[in-house]
C-alpha cells in the first residue's frame, strides 16, 4: 500500500503526529510520501518527500482540520485519490477521527475495514472554469458593509432578484460549514441537491433554497461599479465585474473519503453539542 | 374528454365560479362530473352528481386553495388523476391559476396545451398504513404548549433525540407550506428529498434537516403518560401513544397536477412578495 | 430567620434534599415551614408542615428546577417574600445554584451574603385580572395546527394584524425560556420592556419585537368559531373567545429572588452550551 | 423660521424636488440655506448656498433616504437641530414623507403642527471618541470570508466571546435597519437599549441579545493577526488592531426629528410588505 501524508504545519501536535504515524506506517510495509513542508519541519524521511500533486497513492491521509481537507483536495484534483483525514482539537465534518484513535483507525484502513465515501463537488464557471469546490462557493463584496444586487436563476428561471451582504452556493457537504451559520439547513450528503443560502439578505422573507443536484445554477452581477469576489472553499479567490456570470453546476469530479462508519448524524449531533460548526 | 370538480363551500365565487366553468365545460362537450354537494347548492346539473371517490375522470378541477386540493386528493388515493387548481385569492403553490385565468387555462388545457407533473407523497405508517402525505405530517402535543421527546431515526442512525411543541416531516411540495413557517428552507419539487423541521425546538441548535427521498424516517415519542397526535396534510389526525413509532418514507403513490407552466421559482417569489406561506 | 421550602414532589432527590436542607436549618437555628405534602412525603417534621400560601416567611426555598418557581410564586403572589431556587440538574434561569452547592449557599445566606433581585412581571387582563405572568403567556388554539388570528395593538397603534399558531408576551425573564425556542432574543432583565414573539408565522418577514415596559400591549382574536387560549407561566390556563382582547401591561407586583452573584450571561452561556432554553 | 436643505446629488428628481420646496418655502417667508454642492447643480439660489456644518436653522430637510440623513446627522453633530427627512422612492424608517405628500406636510410644519423625536444615539470609542452612531456600528473583517474573534462585554461581565464574520451593536433606531437582515429583532425606539448582533456566528445557539441603554459595552478583537474594522452608520470607517477594545455606551448627543405622527409599526409594516429593512 502506499499513502502520503499532508499536515497543518502550524499546529506542532499536528507535526509530531505526523512523524509517529510515519513511523507506524513504514514499519507495517507501507510506502509513505511526506509534503516536503514537513519533511523539512521534521528533518527526517526526506527520502520520502514528495509534493502532493505528485502523489501517486492509495490514500492521502490529512492532519488538521477540515480546513486542511480542502487544501489537500485542491493539489489532487483529478486524481480520485481518497483522503482520511484526521482532526486535531475541532470535531470536523471531512475529518473521520481524533488523534488518540488515528493509531487504531489506520490498523482497520491496513486489513481494508474501510470503504471509500463519494462526496458531490460543484463546477464553478466564470469565463473559465475554475477549482471545483467541496464545500461551497462564498459571493461578496470587496468592500466589507456593502450590499451585493444579484440575479439568481436555476435551469434558466430567475429565482430572485436578491440584494444581500453576500450568497452562498454550497454542496450537501458544506451544508455543515459556513452555509449553517448563514442559517441555512443540515442536507445529507446523499441527497442530490445544492443549497443556496443569502447573507443578511435586505428582504426580510428570503429563505434558503434547496435546488436539485441536477440544476444549472447562474449569478449575474446586477449593480454597476461594484465588485463581487467568489471565494471557493475558502481557498480561492476570483474577482467578479459588474453584469458578469457566475454559473453552477454538479463537477464531473468528486472527492473520496476514507470512512470507517457510515455515521453521518453523530457528527451533526456531537458539532450542535459543541455548538459550532465546520470549519475551524 | 371527462372532468370532475370540486369546489369550496364556504366561498360564494367558487360555487359561481363552478356553474361558470360547468357551463363551458358542457357547450365544449367536456363530460362533466360534479361533487353532489356542489349540484345541492347549485340546485342544477343533477344528472352530473358524483361523489368524487367514484369519478372516473381524466381530470379534476379543484376549486379554492391549497387546502381544498389537499381534501380532493384525500379522494382519490390511488387513481392517479390530476387535478387541475384553481385559487380563489390567495395564490397557492399547489393550485395553478387564479378564476380570471381559467377559462384561458381551460381552453389550453382542452386543445392539450398542458403537462402533467408528478409530486412526491409520504407514506405514512402508525401500527398500519395511513393517508399518504402530499405536503406534511406533523407530530405535536395533545395539550396545547406541553414539549413532546421524541427520537428521530434516519435509516436506523438516531438523528436526534428532540423535545419540542412539534415536529413537521414534509415533501417538497411541503416546503412552502407550514414546515416554511416554522423555519424550514425552500425545497425544489425536483429534489429527491424530505424535510424535518422541528417546531420551537429546546435545543437551540437545532436546525431543518434534508434527508434523501430514499431514507425511511422514524418517529417514537419517548415521554411517558403524554400522547401526541400526527396531523396528515392538515386533514386527518391519528392518536401516537407512549413509545410507540411513526415510520415515513416515500410513497408509490404520488400527487399529479395540471401544469401549464413549468415556473416553480415565481410562485415563490409571488408569495413572498405577498409574505405568506402555502395553506390558507 | 423564617425560610419555608416548596419542592418536585415528583423527584426523589430533591425530597431528599429537602430533608438535609431542613436539618441544617434547624440545626442552625432557622424557624422552618415545610409544604405540607413534603411532610407527607418525608413523614417527618410534621410541626412544621404550613401551606405555601399561608407561609409567613423571609425567604422561601424552592427545590426544582424554574417550572418549580414558577408555580411557588403563583401561591405567594402579592407577599413580596423572596425566592432562593435550587435547581436538580438542568441550570434554570430563575434558579440559583445547584444541589451540592446549595448548603455553601445558604450558610452565605444566612450570613447575610446575598442579595435581593427585582424582576418584573405581566399583568393579564381578560375580562378581569388574571395571574401576573413572570415569564411569558402564550395564546395558542384549542385545537393543534390550527392558526390564529390576532390584531395587536400597543399604546392603541395597531402593530400588526398575525396569523401564526400562536403568540409569546413575555418579560425579559421569559426572554430565556419559551420565547427563545420561538426564535426571540435575549433581553437583559435590566431592560425595561417586553417581548412580542410569533409561532409559526404565516407571514415570511414577522419578527419578534420588543417595545418597552411602559406600554400597553392589546391582543384581539379576529377569527369567528375558533378559541383561543392564554397559558400563563405554563400553570394556568384561560379560555379566550372571538373579538376578546386580551391587555397586557407592567404588574405592580414583583418577583423577588435571593440571589448571591449579578452574574446573568455565564448562565445564558451554560445554557448556550448545554444547547437548551429556560424551561425543564 | 429657518430652514436649511441637503439631498442626494445622485438622482435627478431630488434635485428638481429641492428647486420646488426651495420656491415654496422663500414664497412662504422662510429663510432657506442650501448645500453649496445643490445651489452649483440647480445654478440657483447662489445667495442661500451655507456648508451644512455652518448651517444654523431651525430645521434641515433631507431629501434622499434614510443614508442622506445619516450623512446629514454627521454634519450636525452636537447642534441639536431636527431633521425633516423626505425620502425618494423607497420607504425609510428615518425619513418622514414621500415626495408627493412633502409639500403639504411643510405647511403642516410652517403652522406649527408637528413634534420633535428625540432618537438616542451610540457613544463609539476607540483610543478616543469616535463619531457617534445614530443606527449601528459593524465590526467585520478587513478581509472578506474570514471570522472574527471577539470577546464581548457588558458591564464588564464577559457576554460571549463570539466567532463570527461580524457583530452589530445598534440603537433601536438601527434595530429596522442593518441588524435586522443579520436577524435581530425590531426594538421600539421608546425602549432604553442597545441590540448586540452576531453576523453568521459559528456557534448556532448564538442569539441577538437587548443590553440596558444603561450598560457599557466593551468588545474586544482576540485573534491575532487579523485587523477588523468598524463601520459606523454605513458611513465612517476605522481600523482595529488585535487586542484592542471597542467601547459603546448611550451618547449625550441625541438625533433629533420633525414627525408629523406618532406612529411607528405602520413604517414597520409597510417595509415587511415591501419586504426590505431600512437603509436602501
Amino acid at each position: 500500500m502506499r499513502i502520503g501524508i499532508a499536515a497543518r504545519l502550524d499546529i506542532h501536535k499536528a507535526i509530531e503526529l505526523t512523524d509517529d504515524l510515519t513511523d507506524f506506517l513504514i514499519k507495517n510495509s507501507v510506502k509513505v510520501f511526506l509534503d516536503p513542508a514537513l519533511v523539512k519541519k521534521l528533518n527526517k524521511y526526506h527520502d520520502s518527500a514528495r509534493e502532493i500533486h505528485d502523489m501517486d497513492v492509495d490514500i492521502i491521509i490529512a492532519i488538521g482540520g477540515d480546513g486542511t481537507i480542502l487544501r489537500t483536495q485542491s493539489f489532487i484534483d483529478g486524481k480520485n485519490i481518497p483522503i482520511f483525514g484526521i482532526n486535531m482539537g475541532t470535531v470536523g465534518f471531512l475529518t473521520e477521527i481524533g488523534p488518540e484513535e488515528s493509531f487504531h483507525a489506520l490498523k482497520e484502513v491496513l486489513n481494508g475495514n474501510y470503504f471509500i465515501e463519494e462526496r458531490t463537488r460543484l463546477e464553478v464557471w466564470h469565463n473559465k472554469d475554475l477549482a471545483p469546490a467541496l464545500n461551497e462557493v462564498v459571493l461578496m463584496t470587496r468592500k466589507p458593509a456593502k450590499m451585493l444586487h444579484l440575479e439568481i436563476r436555476v435551469d434558466d428561471e430567475i429565482v430572485e432578484e436578491l440584494r444581500a451582504d453576500g450568497l452562498i452556493i454550497a454542496t450537501p457537504s458544506g451544508s455543515t460549514a459556513y452555509a449553517m451559520s448563514a442559517g441555512g439547513p443540515i442536507v445529507d450528503p446523499r441527497v442530490n441537491a445544492f443549497i443556496i443560502v443569502p447573507i443578511c439578505p435586505f428582504k426580510l422573507g428570503s429563505r434558503p433554497t434547496v435546488v436539485s443536484g441536477e440544476s444549472i445554477i447562474s449569478v449575474k452581477l446586477l449593480r454597476e461599479g461594484k465588485k463581487a469576489i467568489a471565494v471557493i472553499d475558502g481557498q480561492v479567490e476570483e474577482e467578479i465585474n459588474y453584469m458578469e456570470e457566475v454559473i453552477f453546476k454538479k463537477s464531473d469530479q468528486h472527492a473520496y473519503f476514507v470512512r470507517l462508519t457510515k455515521e453521518f448524524y453523530k457528527k451533526v449531533r456531537e458539532k450542535l453539542i459543541k455548538g459550532g460548526i465546520g470549519l475551524e
